[in-house]
């Protein structure tokens, strides 16, 4: 019996490890890009049933968990408030240093509102430089001002 | 006296929204980008001498202040390990939803190290478009490898 | 020298407790809802320039207090994250308790997204009602639903 | 041996997503509102004897569950005091950032008390709107006047 | 310019402190009990008019705060979620030790529901005891039964 | 093997709700208060040998269960600080906003000490009242003072 | 206008330092323990008036202050609740490391109950060791052992 | 397979239970004191292998958890920052209430260090008196001075 | 099933303990340091395939754990934000009691930027000494300067 | 009146700034090491009364200031449990990730007990590298056994 969304991201995982599988692999399985097809497998993302029925493929998922995937998941993928793993707390320091920053630029621009996180994209690229490769991140979301009434 | 950075902080806040100054223009005073140029101003990054003495000016600071800002300042603009602000919590938000496909990707790209939040620049832009503007971010980050010894 | 919209929200407060004045008059005199303004007189909105000027004249605000009206404040107006006043307290109850509930039907009904809270509008009214008058709030916020990408 | 509510409600949500059931099927099944259902399936609500049975032969319960269903549960549907769904989210925001709001106009129209959290119910609908659907959502609340004596 | 009750609390208790008041001279200048009055002047309660002036006369309060007294207050008297203070301590290790006890009790008795901490009153008395005297403590509170609909 | 008090109170609940049984019968076949009784079922107090053995009967407990019934357990009976269940956060709530009026009323009553969560007994009853039945509860706890050397 | 007992202890300490005074000559003043008089004097004992004025009298308090120091503290002298001070850090890890052996121990002797902080009395005093000098300390408090009704 | 010192303690406690032993039979098998065996069996102490195997054979514990009593444990026996259990949190309330005068003390008499909590021992004794007997508990910590450099 | 690396380290210490093994052994099967080493099989660092081959000889390993090793892990050793272990927590007071020292001393040696933790490394070493062993760490971290743009 | 050491840290630092000190010049002024120096003169370290005085003129401090500078002070130096700081969060980083490590090889090394924090020093050196300066860390701290008995 699965109960939780949670149980199905184990099993692609450990399937992924046995197996030694790439994200890359699952995004082509589906055809959407690696950013958002990696986030639906670690249980942030709802897919449709087609996408659902080629990662079971992928991944040899059993029917229950095939039909997991395709229900909205409970979302937040970390396991504490400050995360304490280092590539993703660095993210976590952007926001604590940069947050104000970001909130003063996007209002001056927009006014009040907010970037949403919803209405979103993301791409990572390696951007290669001789002083040492670099991580580059564009991210992209609409802009929604605060309704007034 | 002056006993903390937070103090000047304050001094630039009050005199921007009182002359109804926008943070281009102190960007513009100092010959940097407006991201980075904000976040010093909010109390994140350290100014150099003739920096600090061009934005003393602009903002009408005492000599205490323009000493501060030249300055390492106590990093961390928010008041709250969670952020309370609705723009920012987005961004908190996308660190909770995204931490673990950013960390997959990264790792599956270059291998075990991170993305600097140190040697790194952001770029914010309006990108317009026609359902609705859209916010766009660039984040550069130089990729450090996990040393091995 | 005023370095923040709380002490804007403070000298608000402290006039209407002097001169007993109601939210319904501060709504009246920028013609929005009353829900609005009260949410903007108490630090969570941004005015425009004639609202912000119709309210210092009200609250007997000085010029750069009028000013700071006009600036996107950092939001969240609560004290502690779990709320300690009863009548907030019910709210963040609900959250807790129907929070779920309130996930597993929007999605069934919408799919994957969310109900925004900017896109947002709140209406409270009383519903007089021999058992007892009852609080009828209607919220209503615009579906977003997750892009994929 | 069942030694708690959560091990029935995880069977009813695996029973659900195995059988594609909906929320308004166990409402329908038991004659009550969609709201009030999904919060008791969920955990949160106490079902009488005969909802306790036409839901454990919908969702296929043993007698054990059943008679659990029965039993006044241990209320709270987070596993987190801030919620990290975005959904969710959304909903603790609106207490962060209209709580203050809230407590004004209640207060200033019924006086010192609260709304209440349990002589309460909830309506979810979706109202059509060519800018975007929108989630519209009334909560009516009993009114109680806090006592002196 | 008071912006604040806190601020009322304050003057209340310097003063009684200074006059070494008693509450009891607060509740009989009221007429109201002890209890309701002392929470009242530690900023808990909300006082009408006569009530307000009464111990605006007592406690030597400028007009403003008597202004004050008669604003519905932000609840909570506590500066931490787990009281430090000894005496108050016993009561939330009372609420850790028996919570569980009470919810259970009640539920047997009345249903579903809550006993209500609005429509409450409660009483302290000494109780005299050779082997030492006791606190006798009655809460009262209207049972609430959960709605369903 | 059983490792801590908590199996034994699954195992109880468990036969509670499976049997349909009362803890007024628990409490009436040892003898004592219902308030007591379920105390300490739910792991909070120490039973006798002879209690320990009719608890087991009636709950039909392995001999081990019976030995960990005569063991004081670890106390402490919520799995939060601040409780999500309404009927126990109302508790709460009380110490929150009574708190230091309890405090004050009983240090000017009796001096400095505290009224003790050891020697203390608890009644809960129901009163009917034609505006709704009451919860009254009786809480009795003998003065402590502090002692000064 | 003095409102709270901190800062009574605020005046004790600026003038202990600026004297040169030991918490011996307080002790001696008001002829108790210096264990128990520094806690007094720090915040977290009441005095009687004879005492309070003795301590006026040494630490040059104004009449109000000496008034203070006769009402009941809210007590707690810790502003964190894991203690940053190395000192008294080390106090909390005994209660963390030795916590449940404490607890064993005391039940093996005595049954169910607690050892009285309130009735409860300490001693510090300097062991000469050739190894090191050794801090020893006597802590003697009453059993109170968990009545059953 | 045992993978935490954790599991040793419980199949420690389960035994003793079981079989009725007392913590004094286990530091009587090792020749130690009962404080410091108590606090090995509950996972906090190191035993050597000669007391591990007296031990192992007293609860009758398998080779692997013999093993694993010679490995330096992760200590901490307590399950929350703030103890929940009423016996434990008496002492942390004495750390909160006595914290600063413990602090004053030691550094009146020593100077500037700590009071080590690791060059320690602990004796818990039942002191007879007719007014209720008393728990005494003699802590002997040998005093570290801060090393300046 | 192994999900998660977790698991992998209980592996490794169960086999560490039952068969005595030492760190140094781990080291040295594939020739690098014990600290690294040491990180890396409990669970914060990434093996490449011949180094998760000897391990998993060493640690008798099924096939999917050695895959494991290999995967950069989820890191983050400790249970609690301040940790309990009195060893662990020393390192956790020197970054309470000298972090802002060691901010300024290398700020002002390197101006604003930080030492990085991932091009990193940690030797500790016993140094005899006649007062009692020392245990000696050094620490060396390449200099990483805040970029400005 | 100064009421504690925060306020002559505040002094210190206003003056260093203004003036344009080195930490360097303060350990020079008394003939100590740049760190133990520092630290102290951020409030975690006491000095005697000739390293108060001689820093006293260094900083211009009142003669008050210069007497609390000898008094033991209130340990910690930052604002949260988790610091913000990126330099000072790599450190906090370094414990999280190596704190097992270390802890297993000062074990392996010297068996069961800490090192010491108190009979400490440490040592911050730039070391020139052509791939980058790296900042050099020696800590060295006195192994303390623990003692059983």
């Amino acid at each position: 019996m699965i109960t939780s969304r949670d149980q199905v991201t184990d099993m692609i995982i450990a399937t992924k490890v046995r197996k030694g599988l790439k994200w890359a692999h699952a995004a082509e399985a589906i055809g959407m890009s690696k950013e958002w097809t990696t986030a639906g497998c670690l249980g942030q993302m709802t897919f449709d049933k087609a996408q659902a029925e080629a990662l079971g493929k992928l991944f040899e998922l059993p029917d229950e968990a095939i039909a997991w995937l395709q229900i909205v998941p409970y979302k937040g993928s970390l396991p504490t408030a400050v995360p304490t793993d280092p590539l993703i707390y660095r993210w976590y320091e952007l926001v604590n240093v940069y947050g104000t920053t970001i909130k003063e630029l996007i209002h001056e621009e927009f006014g009040d509102g907010i970037m949403s996180a919803i209405d979103f994209s993301m791409d990572i690229q390696r951007e290669p430089d001789h002083k040492g490769d670099r991580v580059n991140v564009v991210l992209s979301g609409k802009f929604l001002p605060y309704k007034s009434y």
